[in-house]
């Protein structure tokens, strides 16, 4: 019994990347290639998703055609367009011409549009048919992730008839683990799973086995939908036209590969960077730092509005020099109580959990949540300042604190809701922007509590 | 034909909720029955995950007896539990019984161990073992996540012995679509799908038709292995022991919800927040203030290092107010930079592109994006603030971005990994308290080179 045959996800990949480097290091190719040689084709995807440009272009070019093929297909757009810039011509076109429809576009989208024109042109009419028919729908709809290649069957047909359309289109369909249920208009009916055709005897009716179709239309935004597939377990969800006509289906691993990139780059963006869409070890230093540079400028611009904000009250500040010890507190506390808000409420929006019109409830709880948590910390803050310095000043931290928490709760809040409201993400619109926002009228809050207590 | 029985994911859920709501508000139940009557199981569960306890309570209450099970068994184990402690025990047993395994095992981690035992103590011998077999596995495993009901085949069976086994076992397996391939000790050899049993004779040798298998190992991480599985796209992993023994499965739906709460929880925590476990808009104000007082108050006690430090320097300060007027520049500055290292290397450690030991790696790639970074930011801020102020303290503002750049990157992209060495989840420990601790080692750095530059 062969058990290399079994590979663990986890562990071996690991050792694997390991051999390759050193093998690659000491130009050994034909050790590489016997490394490689045993290796189911999803591992050799991980292997190649973490080796840099480089070293991806040789190993690629060591699997046998074949292999080389199902590779490909499994690759990351943006790892698959490296290669395309490094493969002959009439290689990439013989690549293109054997992919499905849906990952054809993913990649087109990561190719210049002079490449991407040529490739199509490229391609036999029916395949160019079927991708032009995805390419039609607008970028971020469900309509340019799904597949056209699907499996129907009707009501009125039979198990047995429905297996036998299934054995017919088994090597081209997306999947066959899900069927959508057509009437004569080609509108949605229902879904029937090929669980529930093998459950059932040959003559059994479609009408008597179906279930009811849950469908997205197709120029839905493709992330809340694959978000929808998912958390439903849906194994496939029919894509229809605005009649409820099937266009093309969506299967859940494509909606898992949506959710992935769209989670790694609000995560980027709720962190200030730009998705770096290439593996962090192999990513070359400038490109990390142009992934970092224009949001460090223009939040670092934005924050000059402290400065301006700080040098309107340098009279105050020259006077009581004491108020200068706890602008980093209070600012990092309103940044705090900001990215809590909007953290909670970008999460609920992502999951449909809010909507832009339940901006008014938004406001309304996360006030009443910055007035509770600014007058716990306020209490504290007022008594510690008050035995440290004196009374005076712990009454100007302390209502300090109730303001800027309130004030950073309320805008936090509201904020990724006005940007999805205006078309911009909300985790582009949130975090980084908020603390600078907040900081810059945390400050003016700060001065003008302490000149009314104070006197001055 | 019946087009009501295909529901767009996106927009009916919307309409339905108010529906319900307004019944449930002028108590007519009747309403709130009919509304939900022509509505897939589905459905229902995302209208229940928008309700408060009290409303979902209600609306759960008015499910037929076949239907409620389906809809409880896709429900999130926090509204399981939640939904069983208004339950009758009786009613709790039935449902408890009905359950898959797996499924069984969240909500059990959900419940008090007095209930949770209880109800083992209820259960047929044959559920009790197949539910302690997944329940042996430590937290946070996949053993504990995957599914104990699993059909297998052997490689000198046929494909149409193969399609009996299946058939056999329709009922009650976990998934029919991916079969794994043991031999005589229960090792797993290979996987096969259902769709390459249907694309081949009967007569047809299972071991022609296998596919090599990637497993997962029981007590490996449940996070890693379910993106693994969907990363690759694989329907279904089997999961074995370490001697690579059959134990369970892993599908890809499965392996999608638990994503979906590590994603929730990641995202959360690096906000710093606790994840609510529950829709945003029911859940009551007093829970959300918990999930961020506790945060709240650490990260205060952590700045009031930034007091200490400015007092210990409050006579260079009295000197020269001006310098006061950088600060929330300089340290926001730092914080940034800071959060968009932590957040990179996160993403990657999360995604396996990173490890603990690639310490060294990561350690010099962020000095020289810390630098180069701060020198971009260090020139523009000399050239403004010379020209505004003058040189000597656009000097200063210069030298201190380049120094706390460097600093912050540094600390930024080491973080997670320390974290991840002492077991600790690296977003709970990133952004928050990174700024905190950048805030105040910057503001060191910056009055040491005020005082050296500015000779006081």
């Amino acid at each position: 019994m062969n058990t290399d045959r079994a590979t663990d996800l986890n562990i071996r990949t690991d050792d694997l990347i390991d051999t390759i480097e050193h093998a690659l290091s000491r130009r050994d190719l034909a050790a590489a290639s016997a490394a490689l040689d045993p290796v189911a084709p999803d591992q050799i995807v991980e292997v190649l998703d973490r080796l840099n440009a480089r070293q991806c272009a040789i190993v690629y070019r060591l699997l046998a055609k074949e292999r080389a093929l199902i590779v490909f297909e499994a690759l990351e757009p943006e790892l698959q367009g490296e290669l395309v810039r490094g493969l002959q011509d009439a290689e990439v076109a013989a690549l293109f011409a054997e992919m499905d429809p849906d990952d054809r576009v993913w990649l087109l989208d990561e190719l210049p549009a002079s490449v991407a024109q040529r490739l199509m042109r490229g391609l036999p009419a029916r395949e160019r048919d079927l991708t032009a028919a995805v390419l039609g729908y607008p970028q971020d709809s469900i309509g340019r992730r799904m597949s056209p290649e699907y499996v129907t069957t009707h009501p009125h047909l039979s198990v047995g008839e429905t297996m036998q359309r299934l054995r017919a289109r088994i090597d081209d369909a997306e999947t066959v683990y899900t069927l959508p249920v057509t009437d004569a208009a080609r509108r949605v009916v229902g879904v029937v799973s090929l669980r529930d055709l093998l459950a059932h005897d040959d003559s059994t009716l479609i009408d008597a086995v179906m279930q009811p179709a849950r469908t997205a239309i197709a120029e839905s935004d493709a992330e809340s939908t694959a978000r929808v597939c998912t958390d439903l377990g849906l194994l496939a969800v029919p894509v229809v036209d605005n009649e409820n006509r099937l266009v093309g289906i969506l299967t859940i691993d494509d909606a898992a590969r949506i959710l992935k990139r769209e989670e790694s780059e609000d995560a980027a963006r709720q962190g200030g960077v730009e998705p770096l869409g290439r593996p962090y070890l192999s990513t070359p230093i400038r490109r990390i730092v142009r992934s970092r540079i224009v949001w460090l400028f223009v939040l670092a611009i934005g924050a000059t509005l402290t400065v301006k904000v700080l040098s309107s009250f340098e009279a105050t500040l020259e006077q009581m020099t004491v108020l200068a010890l706890f602008v980093p507190l209070l600012i990092g506390t309103g940044g705090n109580t900001g990215n809590q808000a909007a953290t909670t409420v970008t999460r609920a929006l992502a999951l449909g959990e809010v909507r832009p019109r339940d901006i008014l409830a938004v406001l309304g709880r996360e006030l009443r949540v910055g007035v509770s948590l600014g007058l716990a910390l306020g209490v504290l803050g007022f008594a510690i300042t008050a035995l440290v310095y004196d009374w005076h000043i712990g009454l100007v931290i302390g209502a300090t604190l109730v303001a800027v928490c309130a004030m950073a709760a309320t805008i936090g809040g509201i904020m990724p809701l006005i940007a999805r409201t205006i078309r911009v993400d909300p985790a582009v619109f949130s975090n980084p922007f908020i603390t600078t926002f907040v900081d810059a009228a945390g400050l003016i809050v700060y001065f003008l509590i302490a000149q009314a207590i104070l006197g001055i």
